[in-house]
């Protein structure tokens, strides 16, 4: 293909700007990120409920005491689903992947539920998923486990009711607090894979349903939603601090192995996610050995990943650290449910950009391609090839 | 929002090109449509079954007879799918959006199936697709219908084996030459949102299965796939093709309704699918009374639309007359149905652009947006607000 024909392809769309937003910003050079103009270390920090940083969202400001139980009063229609979709989960076999599962399951809905964008329900629809999704992702977590999935209760917040309806025992108050802080940190981050792949999905105007659907599709990568568990499969693999500098100097160093858990598009310095994720594993990982022994060779790959990378912008991101707070909570390393985590966290910033771009920027997505094939030649049936 | 930054936002992505293709090249000016340079209408005129096509699509060039015979094995191979994907349909009501129902086929799949991007085993995995999405495809219409699904027959040609399994009986070769036709027709036309979604979803690596939910997801939209149902939906609305005139006048010249089945943000002259379509569908109305009726309903539409619109460019489009095909055929206009037999046709054009990216000009497709929202701002925790 001619040098020209090259230049003419926004490769990976990088630098291309898909939509405005008033939902996320990130200043990938000093290592901010803020929702609606908030850092997320001070969301954090001022102990805020996932659901209050929802309703920032889908509302753009922050709920007061009632427009937050009216809120979470909506999520809650959201834990009972129709039975048919805890059976798109329940039918396939327990070995399977956490992430296709929730596709599956909102796949179920994309069929069934009768849905039409409208500026007047689509917050409420939309608040009803996110309490869909905690219900179909503790029933995903309990099918691949070997259990019957149990019904989602209100409880006091939705990380409570999450963990409560996954592990199927009261949670402690410092769990909730992880699970919640880990709910907010994946909640959003500007346009990446999954959200720009549903944003492709409603520009044809399909269903909300069928936005998440292509959402988790895109997720699913091992180049995106997969990096949580690639990461803390990889600390699992070296099996033991002591074997870090070996293991980094034979697979990083000469190697050329990608570290996982490190470098990111935007980010050029540390993630400020992934800080929040290792001050929280600190504590958190003392309840669960196997979590403190990934945490213990954590910190070395790090410490290591920095000193070799730095100087390259390439830093922790925030898979890093995210997969042992996961691990800690007794989240198992396997079927993809760290994916599936990232899902049900993330599925509230895909709607609040799927809402932005069909209420008020709307317009059918159709790139094109630079064709590079033969010239025009003349069909010759089968007989005489 | 400042103009400034409008400016800075790719709307729709239009005129951006995201890859480059060997697959297929529009003249949309000129009203030509050329698969790897043969046009479409010689493929049709010189007989080609549908799998040389698909063969052509996945290899780059048309088959020899020995070729096209192990390309029909592969694609057999997908004849038979293991149950819980039939199941995945079954499960849910029989009312359910028939492109819904494919998300959920694919979804199983995408549970469960190992799957990984590699040059030697790609094209054996796509030809095996093709016909897991004949059976689906098949099941959705019986399922739908109140029928159980039977299993795919391997039989002369593609178009007759799905055929046989859709309606439980023998299709005539008028049939059968009309259902190729319609495969051949709806299999690629570049980057429409449809292949964006799954080439995003691919991007990410994620595996075939997951790309192709992506793509079905998007397709499911009224502004892609629907078009096809919208199209006849409005002749069947019409009811009467001596009522089209008044019905034009008082909808489309006074009322500034959108013509369902004119226009195409490609081509601005007659598209060249829309005339094959036309032309299969004069004989074969024939055979059904009811299509019979909105064909001439359409011809009559499609003559005062172009004499009042064909000077803005906007002439009928693939979509204007195939609904009246399937419906010939005996597919009943409800389900969604005919967007899944585009789908059923398109996957293999999915299929081959995702390959082309992944194998050849792979990159992680992640955009940016322009933020708008607040400048930065102090939390204030709930008590205070």
């Amino acid at each position: 293909m001619v040098k020209d024909q090259m230049d003419q392809i926004s490769k990976g769309l990088e630098d291309v700007n898909l939509k405005w937003t008033r939902l996320t910003s990130i200043d990938g050079e000093k290592g901010i990120l803020k929702y609606g103009g908030y850092r997320v270390e001070d969301i954090i920090k001022g102990g805020a409920l996932v659901e209050e940083v929802q309703y920032l969202f889908l509302n753009g400001e922050l709920p007061n005491k009632k427009q937050l139980a009216d809120f979470q009063g909506k999520i809650r229609e959201g834990y009972s689903v129709p039975k048919y979709v805890i059976d798109a989960v329940t039918n396939l076999p327990p070995e399977s992947d956490s992430v296709a599962l929730q596709m599956n399951a909102f796949a179920a809905l994309a069929a069934t539920m009768k849905f039409k964008w409208d500026k007047q329900t689509d917050r409420d629809v939309a608040a009803k998923v996110i309490g869909n999704m905690a219900a179909i992702t503790a029933a995903i977590y309990r099918h691949t486990s070997g259990m019957q999935p149990l019904e989602l209760e209100p409880g006091n917040s939705y990380a409570e009711s999450f963990l409560k309806a996954t592990f199927g025992k009261k949670p402690s108050q410092q769990e909730i607090d992880a699970m919640n802080t880990a709910l907010i940190l994946y909640m959003d981050h500007e346009v990446p894979a999954s959200t720009t792949a549903g944003l492709v999905v409603v520009s044809t105007l399909a269903d909300i349903y069928s936005g998440i659907v292509g959402s988790l599709a895109a997720l699913k990568g091992p180049l995106h939603g997969g990096a949580a568990e690639a990461a803390i499969a990889q600390f699992a693999q070296i099996g033991d601090p002591a074997k870090v500098e070996d293991w980094f100097n034979q697979n990083i160093v000469t190697g050329k192995s990608r570290l996982m858990g490190f470098g990111h598009r935007v980010y050029k310095t540390y993630d400020p996610r992934a800080k929040i994720f290792r001050s929280i594993a600190t504590d958190l990982v003392k309840n669960n050995t196997e979590a403190e022994k990934m945490y213990k060779i954590a910190l070395k790959v790090e410490e290591l990943g920095i000193k070799n990378m730095a100087s390259k912008g390439i830093y922790p991101n925030t898979d890093f650290f995210s997969g042992i707070v996961y691990m800690s909570l007794g989240f198992p390393l396997k079927n993809d449910i760290y994916t599936a985590l990232f899902a049900l966290s993330r599925v509230t910033g895909w709607m609040a950009h799927f809402i932005e771009y069909v209420e008020e920027q709307h317009r059918l997505i159709r790139p094109r391609a630079v064709y590079t094939g033969p010239e025009e030649r003349s069909f010759v049936p089968i007989d005489r090839r």
